[in-house]
């Protein structure tokens, strides 16, 4: 059943400016031996994450240097903690901060597996798991490092468990419920409506009966999110429409953003909200249009006069709660109150052009490859 | 005792761009006389805002018109609130986005009184009164409307009932203590804190047994913020020194910023913040350098990095819970863990004087004009 040849990509080069530009090299190796207390999984499904962009372009798509840059080099996490509480080494969010991968280091990202082989006393031949595996066919495991694999006994279909129940509706879930907290009857903006974690929270909005409106690029997308996610509206992305759209659909002002798209959706949003609205910032913001200056003062001094939230955001702080969320996005699954979407491609030799392709006509939720079946 | 003249400062003419220019021009007219349901108020003590350049500039000083400047006027409010509730009928800070003060009116702010006459049943000659009071030495009322004239009962020294226990020490108590929220050991950095908020909401923090450090101009009056008040540092504000003594005060980072001075502090600020740091951002911020179009979004990169909350805010929010909020101050005042400062002028004759100057050497707190004696 197994194959005996290992196919790998590997970082070819990094880039300077975005993480588009990485290249990667195809390499095959015979598969591993696994030793002494390891375990061989076979790779299922790669994620294709935005987040990935991270290690590969080190400090490049971080924030860049402040007026005062000699801080940039993030110093050590020793606040205390309320609600969230950060523990990387719990579950499968890449960790933070991490080194960028070595030249000619397997890619590696969030992924599913199957073991198929274990000389490991916690896991066994056939057990599901995920982790951060490396794009290749096989990884070894001793069940600890950065690999962060867990085992998982799946009830929904595979990709489920990097869709909704995977990165994407963890963000969604504690972004939307714990950090934006919308109360029935507000109006949401979801921006990046169409990815892994607008498209789930976009629909927990919607489960706690608010009024929901996505941002998306494409009009089989658009389409997509109000005939079967059932937002209330989509709307594009860009600036010199989405004013006019959000003025129209939006007479009270906006009571939530969850900013999952680009920096300037949150700008023009920014104009649109409500006293008292909360602006809930995802990772993936950070690193697109941060070459452009904005937002000015002008745009600051409204979160006075409004009294708005711009809040910052991970779901890894939550790590200690992944299970209770993933109890819960489970939950609305089998009831149907949440879809699941996942754009998912075949085929090994596909996974660079997932990761650097734009989306196809009406894709929506995690961008996924899948390299084999279960066993 | 009471004079039969009502001296009185007017707006004369209402600057395009910073209230620094306004214009008032004296008048004296006939001491008002009381109607019935009316009372008299003579004024003791008038505090000289920020705010109040809302009041005569108009929108000059509100937020600038976004790239969506439609929707710049501010629509009405229609959020539901949680711990928070607008109230402004309830108490003195000033009702908002009010029309600007019509030229030729009597310039109005936060002020002190006593009843001298009253043929009001409420309101009986010797009563202490707090409310919006024009600039002159007589006002009447009917106890409603926009004077929002309040009696209060005095036990500490007339002045802290515009300073500590005024709209100053009152956005200090729920900024500080609602929104920022400082756990004991964190490092909170309080820009403004020379004014009526900062010196107050410095002391909190040091209450709550944070270290804190402040953020204000004058040699005399960073000693003052250290040797009075107790503060760990205080520093001056120049954003070309600001980094670097944040850098040595601060090496693991800032977690709380209340920030009510200008906003290029908050800029340099937000470079050294700690994961999960709070910054409050007190209204007379909005107006202070929104000419300049920053941060950018680098900046706002970091708040994902760091998971920063950024939130505007507004004390008359929380107008139900001013009285809880008093009588903290208060007790903390009685037993000295709060020093109310007060930057106390003398003479109706320097009321604009005082309303456009800078502050003296090492002035802290509120700045007032002392027009009467009580009777």
């Amino acid at each position: 059943m197994a194959a005996e040849v290992n196919r790998q990509w590997r970082l070819a080069s990094r880039p300077r400016g975005t993480a588009a530009e990485a290249a990667f090299s195809y390499h095959e190796e015979p598969r591993p031996a696994v030793a002494d207390g390891q375990f061989l999984v076979r790779t299922l499904y790669v994620a294709l994450d935005p987040e990935l962009r991270e290690r590969i372009t080190g400090s490049a798509e971080r924030p860049a240097p402040a007026a005062d840059s000699s801080r940039d080099t993030l110093a050590p996490d020793d606040a205390p903690l309320t609600s969230a509480c950060r523990d990387p080494s719990r579950d499968t969010l890449p960790p933070e901060d991490g080194p960028p991968l070595s030249i000619g280091a397997v890619m590696r990202g969030p992924a599913l597996g199957q073991v198929v082989e274990s000389r490991h006393r916690g896991f066994a031949a056939g057990d599901f798991v995920s982790g951060l595996l490396g794009w290749q066919d096989y990884n070894t495991s001793d069940g600890s490092g950065e690999v962060h694999v867990q085992r998982f006994e799946p009830v929904h279909p595979l990709p489920r468990y990097l869709g909704a129940l995977g990165d994407g509706g963890l963000t969604a879930y504690f972004g939307m419920l714990e950090v934006a907290r919308p109360r029935a009857g507000e109006t949401v903006v979801v921006s990046g409506a169409a990815g892994a974690a607008g498209a789930t929270a976009a629909q927990i909005a919607k489960i706690r009966q608010c009024r929901v409106i996505g941002v998306a690029g494409g009009t089989a997308r658009r389409r997509r999110l109000t005939e079967s996610l059932g937002l209330d509206a989509a709307v594009d992305g860009r600036p010199e429409d989405l004013g006019e759209r959000l003025r129209a659909l939006c007479p009270g002002g906006v009571d939530v953003c969850f900013a999952d798209g680009e920096w300037r959706t949150v700008e023009v949003v920014l104009g649109h909200m409500a006293t008292w609205g909360r602006i809930v910032l995802c990772g993936a913001i950070a690193g697109r249009g941060a070459d452009r200056p904005r937002p000015g003062a002008a745009d600051l001094a409204r979160l006075v006069a409004r009294r708005l939230r711009l809040e910052g955001f991970a779901a890894r702080d939550y790590a200690p709660r992944f299970k209770e969320a993933r109890r819960q996005l489970s939950a609305w699954l089998a009831t149907g109150a949440l879809r699941s979407c996942e754009d998912v491609r075949e085929g090994f030799e596909n996974v660079p052009r997932a990761f650097h392709g734009q989306r196809g006509g009406g894709g929506l939720g995690q961008v996924m490859v899948k390299l084999a079946d279960p066993a």
